[in-house]
């Protein structure tokens, strides 16, 4: 069983993707995030950039009765390789236990933004 | 438990790629697709190449007894973030309502086209 | 239920990565590996890299139970298309049949190497 969650609204118009989706309510695939706010990257540097958009990822598993240390899962995009250890750095202070397993990879991004993260959780009341 | 299903065959030799592989008769995971048929690119501008794909990935869902609608995920290569638009008004067309969460970067590509495309789906009968 | 494995270590520091990650005892998630060994990539070609990751990941994967018989799904990184003919060759010597399910696109890295490549295995004892 499939189970869909919120349409992504971008400049007013519904977009043709979910910010997460459910499998079997056992797990949750949260869409690709970045940090844009209000159309506007949120913050400049990759500091700001990947606190955002942890946040925005922490917003999400909340309403899914989920916290970060759900996240089995996270794959990085991020524009500039040099923003590693900075971004590293800003990600270590929201997973400090039991971090998800991990792939951080350089790509350029649809989005003004230095990061783009995705995330699969495991629901609260899965077996 | 793992199945796997449909050796990939490119320029008639089998690849080391299934076309999908289920796990435990619940998801099915959908090896990245390209448009390419007869080994060559499958329409030359984004909004073909796009159809192109779905239509690859709808047919290996068909053949699960899936549709695109059973799609949790999709993750979206495409080479040219110019593209996005066009790609994104083609990828509509596809997924109206319940879309699956996606993720979308800006990556080269191993075949001569604009875009590449995976899918993770929930089987019908799974719990 | 979530479950983490083996956090990494870099340089002496732990990083915050789990090596993989179980969901829910069924599906064990391995987080992006990279062919370096004692801070040094392990190798030069894009053959040696290729096998040298692998290697890793089949490792990771006996210590759950695993072999690379149970990937479900690959997602590789490789920073030059050109690699990809000597990638494909080796890989093969590995996943001769039932592959897995995969996706290959072109990126750079965060280590100086030539591949990164993340997997999605079923643990053994899962339905």
């Amino acid at each position: 069983m499939k189970t869909t969650h919120d349409p992504v609204i971008r400049a007013g118009a519904p977009q043709p993707i979910s910010t997460a989706a459910t499998a079997q309510g056992t797990l949750l695939f949260v869409a690709g995030q970045v940090p844009m706010r209000a159309g506007k990257p949120n913050g400049e540097d990759i500091t700001t950039q990947t606190h955002a958009v942890i946040d925005m990822i922490r917003n999400i598993l909340v309403r899914h009765g989920c916290s970060l240390s759900d996240i089995v899962k996270t794959t990085i995009w991020l524009t500039d390789a040099r923003d590693y250890p900075a971004f590293n750095s800003a990600y270590a202070a929201h997973f400090c236990t039991d971090a998800p397993a991990r792939s951080t990879v350089i790509s350029q991004l649809i989005a003004p933004v230095k990061i783009e993260m995705e995330a699969i959780a495991v629901l609260p009341n899965s077996p």
